[in-house]
Order: C-alpha cells, then structure tokens, then sequence
C-alpha cells in the first residue's frame, strides 16, 4: 500500500503565486471593462535583448546539423557558460572558480533542492517575510523550519543572534519580498556567526543586478564566505530570463562539513536526479555575459529601475512608508489606512485593476504590508500609480 | 550545526555514467591514436529534424519582441504543447486528458522526484538490473528499496507476485537496459496487482516511440491504469531530445490516496520547486508532434532500429545471447567468455574503442551481461560490430 507524504497537508494547498493568479483570473472574467495592471508576480515584460536572441538563433540552428548537434551536455553545465560566470563574478569583486559554478533551471530549482545535502534533522532558519518556496520547499519533506523577525524595526534585514542555533540558513539580499539589502558588515556578521555555528548559508542572489549603492553583489566579496555559503543567481531578473530557465549555484570546493565536500553531493545529486539545461538556453546565456549583452541588459535593468524610482515618489507624495525600489525591482509598501494585506489586494484589484501581492503570503511579519514589482512597462506603471493615487486621495 | 544528508555514503559515490566517462577519457588520453565508438550512454547522434528547428527558431525570435515574449509559463507547460500530447496519446489508443499532462525537463527529474509525493516510510519496488536513477533517487533520501529480479528465466521482465507487499512501484518498458518489453496481458497483471495492493505505478515511457511490435505503448492502453498509475515519458528519445531537455508526466485526476489527489500534490510540487521549461523549447516540443514532426522523428528512429538490427546479427552470427534491439534502441548481450561485465568493458575498449555498458552498473542480476546503445551513426555501428566480430574471432 502507498502512503503518501503527511507532510503536504501542512502547508497551504495552493501555492501564493498561483492563488493570486486564480483571484485576478476571477477578478478579469467578472470585470471584463477593467485592464488589469500586473505588478504582483516578479515576471520582467522585456524581450530578450538582440545578442541573445542571436545566440539563440544560432544555437537553435546548430541542433539542426549532425556536425554542430548537441545531445547531453556535461551535468554541471557547458565550460563556455561557466567560464563566462566566472568572468562575471571577477567583475563584482568576487574569486568564484569556474570549477565550483553548476548551471541550473533556475535558482527556484535549486533553493528547493539544496535542503537535500543536510540531514531531515537540520532546520532551516529563513526570515519571515520570506520567498515562499524556502518555507514551502522545506515543511514539504519535513523539515523543520524557525523564523527569524524581519520587521520595521530592524529595516527588515535581521542579523544572527549568536545564542541561537542554525543549520541552514536562507538569506536573500536585495531581499524577495521586501527590497531591503545588506550592507558589507551586515553580510560580514551573517558569514561569521555561520562559520562559528558550523551552518551553511544558501545565499539567494537573483536581485543582484538591482543593487545601485556600495553593497555587496555577491556574499563571495566577504572573507570566509567559501567555507560556509552556496550562492544561488538567476538570469531571470539579470536578463529577463523568467521564460528561458537558467540560473546557477556556485557549490565552493572549500565548503566542508563533517569530512563530506558539500559540492560532490551536490554533483552526485544534480547527475542523478537531472540532465542539465538545454544547449541553445546555455549559448543565450552565455551571450548575457558578452560586453554588449551586459550593456543590454543594464538598459533594461534602467527601465526597471526608473519605473521603481516612479513608484517611490507616488509613495512619498502620498505619505505611505515603504523600503526597497532603490536596490531592487520590489517596493514594500505598508497597506493604507490600516487594511490588511489581501484586504488591500481585493480592494486595490477592485478600484484600480492592478495587481500586487499581499505581504501576509511571505509570512506573518508581512501582515498589512504589499508588494509592488517594478517589472511592468514604464506607461503601465505610471498608469497604476495614477490610479492608485486618485483612489487614495478620491475621499480627501 | 549543519548535518549532512547521511544516505548520499550508502550509494556510489559516482553516478554510473560520470563513472564511465571517466574511463573513457582516461583510455582516450591514453591512446589519442584509436577512435572511440559512443555506444555507452543512450544519447542520440542524429540532429533534430526541420520542424523542429524552424519552430524552435520562430520561438527564438519571439522573445526578441514586446509582443510575442513569454516570461514565466503556465506551471504545468502550456496548453498548446498538452493538447499536442494529448492528440499524440490518442494516435497510441490512449485517452489522457490535457489537464493531467504536466510538461517537464525531462524524465530523469520527474523519475526522481515524483517519489516526494509519497512518506519516506512506503518503499520503492524496482527491477534488478535497473535505470540506476530509481535506486540512487529513492537512495539517497533514505527510501528503502526493494528489489523484484530480472533474469534471463523471467526474459528480463518480472511479474508482480501477489504475495509481496508494495508502495511505489517502477516500471519501464521497453526497459531500460534489458530492450525487454511487456505485453498487454503482462501489464495488465501489473495495474490488477497495483489497484489490488493500492500501490503506484511509476511507469517510464521513455523508450515507447521504438516499438514495432503489437505491444501497448501507455500503461493508459491498460483498462484501470488511471486509477494507479503516474506515466513518465520524454521526447529525448522520440525526437532526439537529450539537448533540449523537454518530458512529460501524465498524473490522472483518478489517481487518489488516503483521499488525496495526488495530481494536486504534484502540481503544489512542481509548482513550488521548479518554473516549468523555456517557451522556446515548448514550442520545438509542440512540432515534434505536428504531421511533418512525427514523419521526420519516425525516419529517425528508423534509423536507429536498422542500427540495432545490425547488432543484433552480428550477435546472432557470433552466438552470443541477447535480448531487446527489437523495440528497443538497447541490445542487452551475455558477455562473451565469462567475463565480468566491468571486464568486458574495459577489454572491450582497449580492443576495440567500443564504449558500451557493464549490466552490473544496473544492478547484481546484469553482472556478466552488457548493454550497447543503437544512437551512434550507421557507419560507426557497422564498424564496431567489426570490430568486435574481429576481436572476438581471431583466436579462432
């Protein structure tokens, strides 16, 4: 007889994205005169920019001939993409070896996996609010997870607190949902509590790109970080890449813990359980990294930025606190006149057609806040924030 | 303190086929001087056919334009390449419905992790010799796995015996390494013995597009398969695939336990661990299944059966017992002499260059057997049965 894993009952059966994508499915059927404003899912609306898309095109023609055909690829990922990862990290200020670097589907692929290395016995620390898949991917199997208070008074960037123990532990910074980034020292704090506590630091990169001020794009910048964290990134905010799937982990050959190197497991499970990323997506990122498709991608990025600039000042006029939108795509914004979260989604969706996502689906902490995700198009977000504004001010 | 997994020591510290390419390269450096022979590894040497390619470029091109870019995808895979598959189950006698097809990156994943769904506490029957994928998976979380024997006795197909108890159940036909292939009335006696024993059925269609025989093709061909069992099948060896990585798994809405649907789970599953596969591979994927697609995916295959054909020949004229090479793209063959199939191996290569697979990286029942692939180009199979007929005859 099978029995089924008890665990899935204990989170919520949807998953958040999906669930608001139901509501606004619901929402637009009902209200077919209203233009819906997406600004809730982190999805970029930008095509690819064109040196991608030539290697793509090229790529896609070289499947076609038996003389340039690809089949398996190396698990780990193409030496080229490696090395232009590589290259890459040189350019933050980080010494990554190309060695130490997987090419993955996408960095929600492996902040879900990762937790396999350690044992069901060690919990997960993540932060509360947090991006849902750490919490989910975890209680799904079993795994015990403690909550670590982002809240106003801390900025919403906890630091460790060296009477608590930890295992793994997820950081996110620029942080998903609130925008909020971690200084140099702050990092420095969080890689040497973990070395002392002998846990390990998955380290959630993907809004790297974002970062416009003097902080850390990469936790490989702070000294000790090789011997206590996995960095995970994504093309999907660098490069636009949601629909295209590659992301990578650098799994550093010095991180060791109980005589086991944590990046020949990762081998062993990456080989075992899948069979890498398509070869035309691994030459489309890998041009991501060429000088022009760096400089393209920083254009773009701009826009992304300008439209979160926008929403900081429609913020600012209206009085509302909020973090984020300088060092990431994300504003944090608290809920007006006291709602709570999905209560100021319903009401937000019904007035005004755009689509946010309510803080209480990253955690508890997230209660009468929201996000707004400055992927939209710059008139699209010009326009939200117009709506907003005059149905906020529409009672004065 | 971080504690590692403890079961990833219980299993080959390398996958069996890293393992392999180890030696090749070893034996390559070794001797620059002899041309290796791939028939080791199942992966295919023809490029994708034209319909293929054009829509993979069309698809390319659409992510360079605002217009017609696709960020995120539906979780499940779009509804364009589910309704092509679902035609597709129809033409093999299988009626699937749409909403039950999830698209993946490949078999390999959803064959690892589809044992998620299920408690640690239920076991994983697999046949012994095995795609070492189900073992070192369910192994390496701390599964316990049980084994049915596949023997020469049993045609390398074992049937359920009512007296075993069952949770998961893996299946694959034509199987993976043996070429052996159930018949209807043999799969027939699964699904009875699985809805008997309320265990799941994880069936691997990977190999179903190289029957030539009247032999069922989906385990949904099989009256009551809906209600136990989870179909896995993949395009890399219908329609040269391996680079492109694209898969599907069909999980019934009747397939219920201990009143859960474990459709729903597995769509909370993937939709909480992974972003679903690049549009532009979707799209390829979708004109493998068009008119034009399958003509041209089917003189592939054709040309992989005459491969195999000619393997199984020269087997014939050598006297060595075989079995597959029929409806199969594997030639599962005795290793001649006596040998140990990790002998023959390495004999094999340093006689011939032929790279084939010991049956003991399968499992204990492939000790003294040998699998060879049927991918490699015509002219280079014919020059390795060659070889082989030469190495083996002339101390005759």
């Amino acid at each position: 007889m099978s029995q089924i894993n008890p665990y899935f009952s204990q989170i919520p059966q949807s998953y958040l994205f999906s669930e608001i994508a139901h509501r606004v499915a619901k929402h637009a059927a009902a209200r077919p005169d209203q233009k819906i404003i997406r600004m809730g899912i982190g999805d970029v609306t930008r095509p690819l920019c064109a040196p991608v898309i030539q290697a793509l095109e090229k790529a896609s023609r070289d499947q076609g001939e038996a003389v340039s055909f690809h089949g398996y690829g190396p698990e780990q990922g193409y030496p080229f993409l490696r090395q232009a990862i590589q290259n890459y990290y040189r350019s933050l200020g980080a010494e990554v070896d190309a060695e130490d670097i997987f090419i993955s589907d996408g960095a929600k692929s492996d902040l879900a996996n990762l937790p396999e290395l350690f044992s069901l016995d060690c919990p997960a620390l993540i932060t509360d609010p947090v991006y849902p898949v750490y919490r989910d991917s975890n209680l799904m199997v079993g795994r015990r997870v403690e909550y670590l208070d982002a809240v106003r008074e801390n900025q919403f960037l906890p630091l460790p607190d060296s009477s608590q123990k930890a295992g793994i532990i997820y950081l996110c910074s620029p942080a998903n949902p609130t925008g909020a980034a971690y200084t140099r020292q702050q990092l420095q704090q969080w890689v040497d509590y973990a070395l002392e506590q002998d846990a390990v630091i998955l380290y959630d990169a993907a809004y790297e790109a974002f970062i416009q001020e003097d902080l850390p794009r990469s936790i490989y910048t702070i000294p000790g970080a090789e011997k206590c964290a996995i960095e995970i990134c994504s093309l999907s905010k660098t490069a636009g890449f949601t629909g295209m799937r590659c992301g990578y982990t650098v799994v550093p050959r010095a991180l060791v813990r109980e005589g086991h190197s944590l990046h020949d497991m990762w081998l062993r499970r990456q080989s075992t359980k899948m069979n890498g990323v398509a070869y035309p997506i691994q030459r489309a990122a890998e041009a991501v990294f060429s000088p022009e498709g760096l400089a393209a991608c920083r254009e773009n990025i701009a826009l992304y930025q300008s439209n979160a600039a926008c929403m900081a000042r429609t913020l600012d006029q209206l009085g509302i606190w909020y973090c984020g939108g300088k060092n990431s795509p994300y504003v944090w914004m608290e809920c007006p006149g006291g709602m709570g979260s999905w209560e100021f989604f319903d009401k937000l969706l019904d007035a005004t057609g755009v689509v946010g996502t309510p803080g209480e689906g990253f955690g508890k902490n997230g209660e009468g806040y929201f996000r707004l995700s400055a992927f939209a198009a710059p008139d699209q977000v010009q326009l939200a924030m117009e709506l907003l504004r005059n149905w906020l001010t529409k009672g004065d």
